[in-house]
């Protein structure tokens, strides 16, 4: 039985945490990247994206134009990068930025759609519209688009697929394609998308003939699902679970038939194997949970047991092996990549805001495959800690990187830490992470709610007013929540009289988590999985895999109070976890704490913390906004002191400083 | 009062450990290292070094046949290691390998002059008289004598100072010149040295028209001084001189007036300021302290005050700040070099063998400088650790990288550390570690006694017959030691009566090692110095900087008896040093001792000791040979368990496994 995330129309937000937010995306966040992409902020590096979206509509006019008399442009390399050689005056028919540059708009066009579906605004959608008819003029008329080549010369179209990026700009422009579609109901973009994964359906396939590849950086795979579960085109879900088959075939594509004249590491790729043999997870982080987003989604769709299976291993895999307490995956900067169980360094590791929203992207994924709560817990996990800490409190600047301990003067000096910012930079040239944050906390409602035909699964206690229909019914719930502040939720039901059942995940239950990398100090690798519950009479309970199903039938001004004790604890590494042993971490809920100079002195290392003291409650206050505190008692050396400790998520937003999360006992 | 190191001639090695030591490096280095120098040996990275003197001596043979008909190469850049396209063929008037690949034969030839003081065998010298014929075939007769550019053509000589390598393999020469000519007395090197050297008197200098570079890797420095001090020819002095004194002035030479199509980093080459401005380590570990060397030599011969300051400053900041406790320098592979104070990771570090080899270079020279007893427990600390644990115990594979701790997994799957290795390898095709062990440990009574007119000092105490002139006497000593094994070391006299100055290190005694970074346990950064002395009559003791002088005449069958307590005890790091917090190190007398896997099982981080428990001495066995071993009493988890602690030097000698020196309190 699989589910379904809801749409965003479905559900509107009503929760003081998520809004706020939502509003930073909506004010900060969308606008600033619409001047990114348009060349407009003073002191960033250029992105160009706009900029080759018109050169090459403009070439298509003119080819429109001269007909049979139009010259092709040849294709040239000119780096991964292209950047003019006078920076003030880029030459009028060239490509300049990264050879992923398309993808820009494609993210930022999926954030404004998210953002219009949550609040409307008519401006936005008008410069949304604008924007979308200069990338369609781009288009040739056999649905090709991406302008690398288009600009650069179709002559090498689809002939290094391994590091070029037009399969991954394909897939974000799908996604793209459809979240605007599904926000505004126009179907401009949707079309250009559509048309250029026909052509991919005829040059991509089994067939004699038909080109073998697969994408470099995933994403195609999950967005090519999207694009047949909103067209119904079942050649869309054919070209997807193609990707996904021969990917790690022999003879493999990119060492064996592709053309290169470096060093194909396959395992970066997740080309190493068949998908179905992969059971460790490799290579770049980001690529690889896009592609198990992928795998997901076809064994959901198909039912395929060999992928299901995969899919299983290697989220134990990640999870429960190669995962910090953050939500955080990707132990090295080289290559932004796994590395192996265990290894979990603190102060090098990459850990990248991508990884932990493509974390979140499969355990949805997961979810609608299996209802076990354990995949709902991770990406809780990765949601308050990595994925928020991503963003400042601002909504100005942005890590890429999150590490778990940072000692400023090494990421200065130090060149194996140079990618570990002690502040959050603006904006970077490769412009991944922020844009990607924005469509993430736009959609968060699809990943607090799937459903099936007569059931709704609550996976994150995110607040608001949720309709949709239950057995033919109007079924709608008033959801009250200051999770994870508290954890007291209230789902107050205002649907017409419908009999179906709401799942209502409750963390740390589910027999999946047992070989859970942290845990409270005390416990024995089962978590402490109490709730209470008060519901109307009438409606049955059942637990399973960490869901509690409430069946029955539902009457308008129901009410159901669910009380999920946030628990604040110590928890430890697994033993095998080297960085870890000896040191604690705390948790209040699923938002992991940290201390930082700027509460707690210079030299942080030099810290203890004693787990069998009380904890007290407190709150510090950043850009005139209260923030919650956690005050413990430890030893600065052998000197008793208090350690001051803020969820990990505010860390670096009072000025660069030391930060650590793992304290010595 | 400056004192000057010993001849070898004057020293007859008497003691079990360092006979062993020497043996191996006369029976396994270096008959091994003349097979590589030849190609000779399967499997292995081929060195073209001696086919490369060949080479150039045919052309110079060609050269005075044909006359002005004869045509120079033409220089072309093929690489910083240039190999043959066809490895079963190289081509006849190409030069091949490491464009420093002449400093090869240098090094062999440095440690046969060594090996032939201590063990004369006609049949090395022969091999040797005929290797130096090949070598000097190929000089020009301008004096000029690097195969790099000879073969590749002159053209292009002295314009990649920054790189290429050939200062330091002038340097290289000197020294393996100036010690086979002080071994046999045979001149023919030393002759063909000198014209080089008079070459580059020439050629760089303050004069108008001279050139105002100095060497990319230092060495030539103290090249230089050593020829001067064996031909005393000023102008030797004056070079070596100029090349401190112009290192890192304004323009900047790597910087500005060399050309070079990539960034110049003037702190990797210790270049980013005048040298007497240097107050911090900086750059390619080796290099910086091969730098240093030439300056102490300098400074000590003329006195410059700055100078002096400029080494006390560096020395301060390399040895208590940068320095691991065994003596290693360079925490980071990136350039192989220093990073800043107290960052000392120990299972991601590089504390290259030469590094801690140049540190005993440096070290000695300031002790020449200034008899000041950190000196010498530096040189010690680096000698019977890092240095020693550079050779397996059969002599057979060498360590260039020496972490302090490892875990074999980590080396094999995170590139960061790729460098670091489990086991010694056989040898590389850039053969720096085990030719430089090779002259270190031939030559190693210059580094034990170093002597003034009327002083005779003992920094080592190595066992041996050391007979010298003082006051005109024959002075000679019969010194009795199992030094470190125990602290009883007794001095026969065996000289003619006569009046001079004995002076004994103490170690841990000196007021310049007050800011040590690592301290026993309950000592307050002073180390118990305690030590006892049996003198005869007559002979009056005085105490300064870490040395007891014994004064007075001295007279045959006369006996002194010093007795240096051996502490065994558990050591922390300087509370700055991140890496080491909460955990401890054993040594014994300058001994560093550390856990394997093989004697303490698996995941070593599990283990944890307890300092209070008494230590058992034990022994174990590698190879038929007794080792020592201490057992101390701690924990596995929660546990109580033994912890077997060897020797640092003799780790990695029983297979792959994990190791441990900082072990958890």
């Amino acid at each position: 039985m699989s589910s379904h995330e809801i749409s965003l129309r479905q559900f509107k937000v009503r929760d003081p945490f998520w809004e706020n937010e939502m509003e930073l995306v909506r004010k900060e966040v969308i606008p600033y990247q619409w001047d990114m992409l348009n060349d407009r902020v003073e002191g960033a590096e250029k992105s160009y994206c706009m900029r080759n979206f018109a050169t090459a509509g403009k070439m298509m006019a003119k080819k429109k134009v001269q007909g049979a008399a139009y010259a092709e442009p040849k294709y040239t390399f000119r780096g991964f990068q292209a950047l003019p050689e006078d920076p003030d005056h880029p030459e009028d028919d060239k490509f300049y930025g990264f050879v992923f540059q398309d993808s820009d708009f494609s993210k930022w066009i999926e954030a404004v759609a998210y953002s219009l579906t949550n609040h409307p605004d008519p401006e936005l959608e008008k410069l949304a519209d604008g924007a979308i008819d200069v990338v369609c003029s781009a288009q040739l008329e056999n649905g090709y688009l991406d302008t690398y080549y288009i600009i650069g010369g179709m002559d090498k179209a689809f002939t290094n697929l391994r590091d070029h990026h037009e399969l991954y700009c394909f897939g974000h422009l799908v996604e793209g394609a459809v979240a605007y579609y599904q926000a505004t109901g126009k179907d401009k973009l949707l079309n250009a998308a559509k048309r250029f994964a026909d052509l991919l359906c005829e040059k991509f396939g089994p067939a004699e003939g038909q080109c073998k590849g697969y994408p470099g950086h995933e994403i195609a795979e999950m967005a090519l699902v999207r694009l047949y579960e909103v067209t119904g085109e079942e050649k869309y879900l054919n070209l997807s679970r193609f990707f996904i088959d021969e990917r790690g075939q022999k003879p493999n594509y990119f060492a064996e038939i592709e053309e290169h004249d470096n060093f194909t590491n396959t395992a970066y790729h997740q080309a190493h194997l068949p998908v179905r043999e992969q059971k460790e997870a490799t290579g770049h982080a980001v690529r690889a949970v896009y592609l198990y987003s992928g795998m997901a989604d076809i064994a959901r769709i198909t039912g395929d047991q060999a992928l299901v299976d995969a899919c299983k291993a290697l989220w134990f895999n990640v999870t429960k092996q190669q995962m910090y307490i953050t939500g955080g995956i990707g132990s090295t900067p080289n290559g932004e990549a796994f590395t192996f169980a265990y290894d979990l360094p603190n102060d090098i590791n990459y850990s990248e805001t991508c990884a932990s929203i493509g974390l979140m992207f499969w355990a949805r994924r997961m979810l609608e495959l299996e209802a076990d709560a354990d995949y709902a817990d991770v990406m809780e996990q990765a949601l308050y800690n990595t994925v928020l800490a991503g963003m400042a409190l601002d909504g100005k600047s942005f890590f890429y990187v999150n590490p778990l301990e940072v000692y400023p003067e090494a990421c200065h000096r130090d060149e194996r830490k140079h990618h570990v910012r002690p502040v959050r930079p603006k904006w970077f040239g490769c412009a991944c992470c922020p844009p990607n944050l924005a469509r993430l906390i736009s959609s968060l409602p699809s990943y607090a709610y799937t459903e099936t035909e007569d059931t709704l699964f609550v996976h994150l206690y995110l607040g608001g007013d949720l309709e949709t229909t239950k057995n033919g019914k109007k079924a709608a719930f008033a959801v009250d929540s200051s999770y994870p502040a508290s954890g007291a939720v209230t789902f107050r039901y205002t649907g017409e009289e419908a009999n179906f059942t709401l799942a209502l995940r409750i963390p740390g239950t589910s027999e999946t988590s047992k070989d859970r990398l942290y845990y409270a100090l005390g416990s024995e690798g089962r978590e402490d999985g109490s709730y209470a519950i008060t519901l109307p009479e009438g409606i049955n309970q059942k637990m399973e895999k960490g869901y509690l199903y409430l069946s029955g039938t539902f009457a308008p001004g129901m009410e159901i109070a669910l009380d999920l004790p946030i628990r604040t604890a110590f928890y430890q590494a697994d033993k095998r976890v080297r960085s870890d042993i000896g040191k604690l971490a705390l948790m209040r809920g699923p938002v992991v704490y940290t201390l930082e100079e700027v509460d707690n002195g210079k030299d942080l290392h030099l810290l203890r913390v004693d787990p069998s003291a009380p904890l007290k409650e407190s709150t510090f206050t950043i850009g005139g906004k209260d923030y919650p505190a956690l005050i413990a008692q430890g030893f600065r050396e052998d000197t008793p002191c208090q350690l001051t400790y803020i969820p990990y998520y505010t860390w670096a937003n009072r000025g660069e400083n030391e930060m650590m999360v793992w304290i010595r006992k």
